[in-house]
């Protein structure tokens, strides 16, 4: 019964990681009008913003749901709070395509910094209610399993807590160099995917 | 047998939540023509009304999704007739995001009232076939399982009745103040979404 | 293992099927330029096309949705072939939603015949490549688990048979009237719905 | 745990295949205009590109789903690389509605055989990603259960080998003739889908 209940809540929670992810590519558009430069100028040298956001983009909500996953395996049950925790991170999760195509459309042009500030202030809010929902979840245990060895809840909470500052790393480089805070969260993710996806042990 | 066919209802029913919850984002636009104000003037100033209207509907269905399934944990199996209720429900779930995108775009401007009775009429329909559906599967115990206690089943009938009035309200109150309207239905959504997540129990 | 095929076909398919209607709200525009009519009178005068076409092609998903897994509750395994009729048929449930803006936007306007004609073209391929789907995984009970009541295999026969001439009918009928087509298209469905229903037996 | 960590990866997975699936749809668009064809003429003898792409996009997903299962089907754990790779295998299947659209949009017009480049890159970049998939899986049956037969080990390596030469022929039959690359692409999927459609063995 417990059980089920976060299987369901896993279901319902990896669809909206999984929507999320596939509604980035609507942020794609070329010009189409007479006078515009010719489709492969366009694809090889004015998109490169629009693939930065989407690859970053969708590495980020890959790793949010390899952490989701660690939180998931830990907990034996659910309760209203948690899951009042869990509906704002999916709020969040849910509105990521809404600033990518600000990054996609804005980068390079004015506005670019407000548009990666929208960004990063995006990515940062996710990574604050990730840290919420873990801690409520294992402050002195309160949702966790008995037989979760400790060494696997301390990872998780270094998992999660890494998660804050790196993310405003984002906004303080956004300040300097907007394009730089956007590579600078590719970067993070792609490396930090293969770290948090520990399925395996 | 029967129990695999409330599963797959659910998991359905879950995907119409999900996509329907997640499809709210398409609604965000900014104006990008040369002489629109600053992006960062747009979004701090102007985009209110749809992070507003994104918060409540994301917020509503996700208690809609958790009385489904508290729905769903008390029956045994379905009839022909609730499978009916049930698909009209979703019709309206999934219709969501057109009047969160209307409250988005006239809040503010002539037209607000419409759109918020349009958004508030959606609402107050979708309260009143969950009732139906509840109704129709608790009427003499119908489809309810014999061992659950009595004292779920007056549960999930009290969350479905306090839904009607409470979203009748929101209809009432535009008529005064459509702004109002909004803001009580996101603050019924954040007030009743800790009450209704009885997962633990 | 063969079970387990047909569970991960049918998750799939129900993906389709789910996010097909859920994408149905996109049609739904308003005219916002300055000249329009008021938001009230477009909600309730002019989108009446757009709510008959949501309407009917959200029940119309449902029934298929229903009938599908009555298929897939009769057959114990999968092979090459069934899989790709199933996949040509979820083509042409993932095409729905774009024939459903066309109804939504022509009806009323020229270009209305048109429009229906594609709408009842798309149900009624829809329709064949179900029978075709069923006629493959029944003869000679090919596809059918041996325990199978004959009287279920029949019931399934019959509801699948019966879409295509009343499908080819909403096609006849748009030639004299392309409003009743639809209408009569939502009839069936409402209708149907019910009907088709029997997760009871 | 393990079972449970790749039934998890699988509907992920699946939900990204499905989603991008049923978003193919979006790319189709009639012209509205005034002066604008008539929508009969335009569904008939205009929008056959948007056909053809969407058919091949969906097929082709449709396949690449079907693999993806086989490669699951195999393997009895995965790890942190593997999930790695997946991820980036997921993002370029996300990716594939974009160059559909291209190509619906472009072929005919100047620019087709950048639409078709890029619509052929897409598929071949998925195409190598998937090798790279199952080569880190199988390279000394890493990821491999035991008794998993080496005839059907050496199936799946065939059916992700063959997928790379076909692929990388749409582009070169491109800079002759891009609608002929993506009738190519077209035909490989149907004829590629019902041999890669192997749940009966």
């Amino acid at each position: 019964m417990e059980e089920s209940g976060t299987t369901r809540l896993e279901m319902f929670s990896d669809g909206i990681f999984a929507i999320a992810a596939t509604l980035l590519v609507l942020e794609f558009t070329v010009n189409t009008r007479g006078n515009a430069p010719s489709l492969g100028y366009q694809l090889l040298h004015q998109l490169w913003p629009a693939y930065l956001a989407y690859a970053t983009s969708f590495l980020t909500i890959g790793i949010i749901w390899i952490n989701h996953h660690h939180v998931m395996e830990t907990i034996v049950r659910v309760d209203r709070t948690f899951l009042f925790i869990n509906t704002l991170l999916l709020l969040v999760v849910a509105f990521i395509p809404f600033p990518t195509r600000l990054v996609a459309h804005y980068l390079q042009i004015p506005g670019e910094r407000d548009a990666v500030y929208a960004y990063g202030a995006t990515l940062l809010l996710m990574a604050i209610l990730f840290n919420v929902l873990w801690a409520y979840a294992s402050r002195n245990g309160r949702l966790i399993s008995e037989d979760m060895p400790p060494v696997k809840v301390r990872a998780v909470t270094q998992a999660a807590a890494v998660g804050v500052p790196l993310t405003a790393l984002i906004l303080v480089l956004a300040t300097w160099t907007p394009v730089g805070g956007v590579i600078f969260a590719c970067a993070i993710s792609a490396f930090y995917l293969p770290g948090a996806a520990r399925f395996d042990r």
